[in-house]
């Protein structure tokens, strides 16, 4: 489905992260069209410098909230990079160990800081002598416990445990049932608009200092419209405690009449308006 | 100036962080009136059980944005905890080590996620060959750096350098200048109404599922009494992609005129609406 040239897409990586296990279950593709980046920011950049074809990064997680690097890094960082797709995935965590071992033997646990804040009950309940030890994320941690000490766990994916050849202890540990995250799928070329399906648009928009009331203005330019927003956000600005930028995902195409008025109403009355991507809803 | 009685203060450990950094610099309690506590959920239900006086968490970061944590344990965990206090304190980052090796020789960099979050910049131009790793805080990072391994350096706060006897190496490596963090103060007593300063009122708004437009009109109550937001964020509600509640910090008193009349609709009009304190400004 996805041409990518003679270049790979780029998933967050290491091998075994939801990235990974996110893109194949959209995609389809094999191993060897994929390419491991360690960050957020290495993915989108290697997008923006045409080094992969396309680049999947989480943008938000149901239980946890918009993954912050992926939104500053698309908002302030680059100018050649749109979403050009959603994808939708569960996030079942599992308890993985390099052999099946109790519970109550487990010393340490291993995982990325937003995966045990999503089992904080799990581990509160049925891990209390566990101590908890971060790592860069979910796949790394598995493939740490899978390199020795046996009274070690960690929360990761079915892919990490499979990929690192470890057990499967405990499935879905996570607190909130219905858990998921929604990555987005980057490229330098938009998505093409011309599809008979859902479309999403995703802006960012700055407002100029001192301009109270401004988020007020927007929320009306879209209600007036009768445009729905599906999501707003604000982010620090980075230039102070109190200053914001505001993501928006609204309905609809960028080229849907109400749609271009109301981005284009907004562009007059802010400071910046922001195009991250017109895409398929996931 | 704050009543412990026999009870201490509890911050977010270790001994180091940026927690206890701003509790003393706000209150000037010494070391025998605090006690660290390891997580943010953990401070929190420590106040809310009456094993400590209050408690300090990050609340919001000028770079990161807010500590979810902290939201969400206050929006959904505990129904007796109040913000009595805020505290803006400025994070400078430092780089620290054992001894004073140079930069190039640094083969691992631990921290707190958060904080190499916040010096991205310096670690791609200074450390391009260091290693990152994952720290439960920056604290502990330099605790941990603190132990052994001469190649190894922490990103944390000049109270961590001190406290666990370690070098600092470079001073403000965070990409944004002016970084602060905003902490709060909490207890089951809330906040005195009657100082002659500045509040601040902190509210959690949930809206009923398919209620599209309700930010709209919690906006709207506020505008057209001209009681002015200071923030604004949503969060997710735990029940699925797309499912929000918002915190809304205004400036005023709960008890003013036109806050409480404007609090008093929205609780007509929503599905809940939960006041998690009204403070004097930072």
């Amino acid at each position: 489905m996805i041409d990518t040239g003679n270049r790979k897409i780029g998933f967050l990586g290491p091998t075994g992260t939801w990235a990974e296990e996110a893109l194949i279950a959209a995609t389809g593709v094999s191993a060897d069209e994929t390419q491991p980046i360690p960050s957020v920011y290495d993915v989108i950049a290697a997008v923006a410098a045409g080094d992969i074809s396309q680049g999947i990064v989480p943008m938000e997680n149901a239980i946890e909230g918009s993954v912050s690097a992926t939104l500053d890094v698309l908002a302030f960082e680059v100018e050649n990079v749109k979403i050009v797709r959603e994808v939708v995935h569960p996030i079942r965590h599992r308890l993985i160990a390099g052999t099946r071992l109790p519970l109550e033997q487990i010393e340490k646990l291993i995982s990325h800081p937003q995966a045990h804040a999503q089992c904080r009950r799990f581990i509160r309940e049925k891990l209390p002598q566990a101590e908890i030890v971060a790592a860069n994320s979910t796949a790394e941690a598995v493939r740490i416990v899978s390199l020795g000490n046996e009274k070690w766990a960690a929360i990761g994916s079915s892919l990490a445990a499979k990929s690192y050849d470890c057990k499967i202890i405990e499935d879905d540990i996570e607190d909130y049932s219905g858990n998921q995250t929604r990555f987005v799928l980057l490229s330098t070329e938009p998505a093409s608009q011309d599809e008979d399906s859902h479309y999403k648009t995703s802006i960012v928009c700055t407002i100029a200092h001192d301009q109270p009331g401004s988020l007020l203005q927007i929320l009306q330019e879209f209600a007036h419209r009768y445009v729905n927003l599906t999501k707003i956000e604000s982010r620090p600005s980075k230039k102070g405690l109190g200053d914001y930028v505001f993501f928006i995902d609204v309905e609809g195409k960028k080229d849907d009449e109400q749609v271009a008025a109301a981005i284009k109403c907004l562009e007059c009355k802010l400071a910046r308006v922001k195009l991250l991507g017109s895409y398929p809803v996931g």
